[in-house]
């Protein structure tokens, strides 16, 4: 799968990926009025109008872009009718060719972690039937468990060709308190960003590129640089562009030299563009060619900045 | 609800929470052949069959003990039809009186963790009306991202009074390949120790414990001793007791001189029990009444070893 997505980052010539991480403010009145009058103000008209969002706005991008990134938590706050969006949303973008990472930081002992790896990105038995449950193609991953907590994803992402990113160094503010402590003289994130190295190391796709992906967010550009020299082999996954501050300057260390080794997400810049002034003009109605047009912009603001 | 905890506990004297984390290979055959053949050896007659066997063990174990722990993946690696039995055994568990602890170990940046905690613990907004997504009573959370994923769950519980649990030393055998860390010259997990005591400063509960709590595991008796003085006011739920390798003996010092202050889970100990040779007389049928057997020795075992 990291070939498949790397082949479409050529084809596309966009290193990015859009952020469906929906909130029932991003949705335009004209969706919710007409949902909520058919299903009532309820969770499964929550989960609806998500869905009916959604899939405009994949309709408007989806021939621009690679990959799409959906935050599981924007979902699972509806509950079960929340996760039925998920998952209609993660089977039309896969339909519509695009390679789906599921932001789901899951993470925990060993058996666990072999559940939501299966649950994800693998087959679960049931007697004599294997079935998908989510069916993500990448998963981002939670490593404080350390090395048992991530090796059944690894196992899964062998198998079945999938992929993770797991977490090195965060966009959040406070991604420093413990990501940034020194260990030995150095921080914790790079001891981190080896391991993912040292984990990923036998499991590279034919483009010599790893299975065992990173996250590293792009408001810590002086700490992407690093991280990218420590882990050559390894993708990273770089939120925090837009909304959170990081821009197209501030990407440039994330790459190799071969133009490959990044993708990066913007969701709220993308999915509500329309709120912003420089969109306004789309009106509410217009909120898919207001995300096809700020996916435009992404594209050249990243483009220009990197070297050609 | 960390006082509804302590209360159940001292009324139970019973400080352990019941694992209810199933996998398809526990469930006993007569009730898998009776669900598959009326719904096929699909996800839904796999979430159908988890479902009867919860139900079975908390009808045999629910006036016993003051909690049980749900291990979300176990359910997510279903999809929707897993969610949906894990939905029902919250709801079922509450009906019966029992403190839910969802063991879904989630954390990430600010807006999201909101979002998982509005999921989890508090009501989420559609229009004029609000939901509980999940409604567990106690969620565990990662806090590798630090401080601003953590805050957005503890302004949650104390609205709606609510709890977590935090980890900070876990029970698999790679826990110390960032969590011993030495920083300054102490771990990672002491680091993380006195953040969790900090985090919940505020927001302590009518009996002196905070509802910001801590996972601490039974298979490193000698961290929690440490991890117990550090954070004199943080309830411990502590898993890794019986089958990964814990003993009451070991739990000695995970308690305060108050008798409290700490809470064992046991999962495949109880709910797999009968598979056990000690408890094989129950035979499947029996499965439900070997838990209670295996309830039963797990609270002697543990008030054997604590002192009176």
């Amino acid at each position: 799968m990291i070939d498949v997505l790397i082949e479409k980052i050529k084809k596309t010539k966009a290193p990015i990926v859009v952020g469906l991480d929906p909130m029932l403010g991003y949705v335009p009145e004209h969706i919710k009025d007409k949902v909520y009058r058919e299903r009532g103000e309820t969770l499964e008209g929550a989960g609806e109008a998500i869905w009916q969002f959604n899939k405009g706005i994949i309709d408007a991008v989806y021939d621009l872009i690679p990959a799409v990134k959906l935050q599981i938590a924007m979902y699972e706050q509806f509950g079960i009718p929340g996760l039925i969006a998920f998952k209609r949303t993660v089977d039309y973008c896969r339909e519509k060719g695009l390679v789906v990472i599921g932001d789901v930081k899951r993470g925990d002992i060993g058996s666990t972690s072999e559940a939501y790896a299966v649950g994800h990105l693998g087959r679960v038995k049931v007697g004599e039937n294997e079935y998908a449950g989510f069916d993500e193609d990448f998963a981002t991953v939670n490593p404080y468990l350390g090395t048992d907590g991530i090796k059944p994803f690894v196992k899964v992402c062998d198998e079945r060709n999938k992929g993770i990113f797991v977490l090195v160094k965060t966009s959040n503010p406070s991604s420093g308190e413990f990501q940034d402590r020194l260990i030995d003289g150095r921080p914790l994130y790079e001891w981190m960003g080896e391991k993912v190295s040292e984990w990923g190391r036998d499991s590279l796709g034919d483009g010599g590129y790893s299975r065992v992906g990173a996250v590293v967010g792009a408001t810590y550009p002086e700490q992407g640089k690093i991280l990218r020299k420590l882990m050559p082999r390894t993708y990273i996954l770089v939120p925090g562009y837009g909304a959170q501050g990081g821009k197209g300057a501030d990407l440039v260390h994330f790459f190799n030299n071969d133009g490959l080794g990044a993708i990066i997400n913007s969701s709220r810049g993308i999915i509500a563009a329309y709120k912003q002034e420089a969109y306004a003009k789309y009106g509410d109605k217009g909120y898919a060619d207001a995300s096809r047009a700020a996916v435009i912009a992404m594209i050249e603001d990243i483009d220009t900045a990197l070297p050609h």
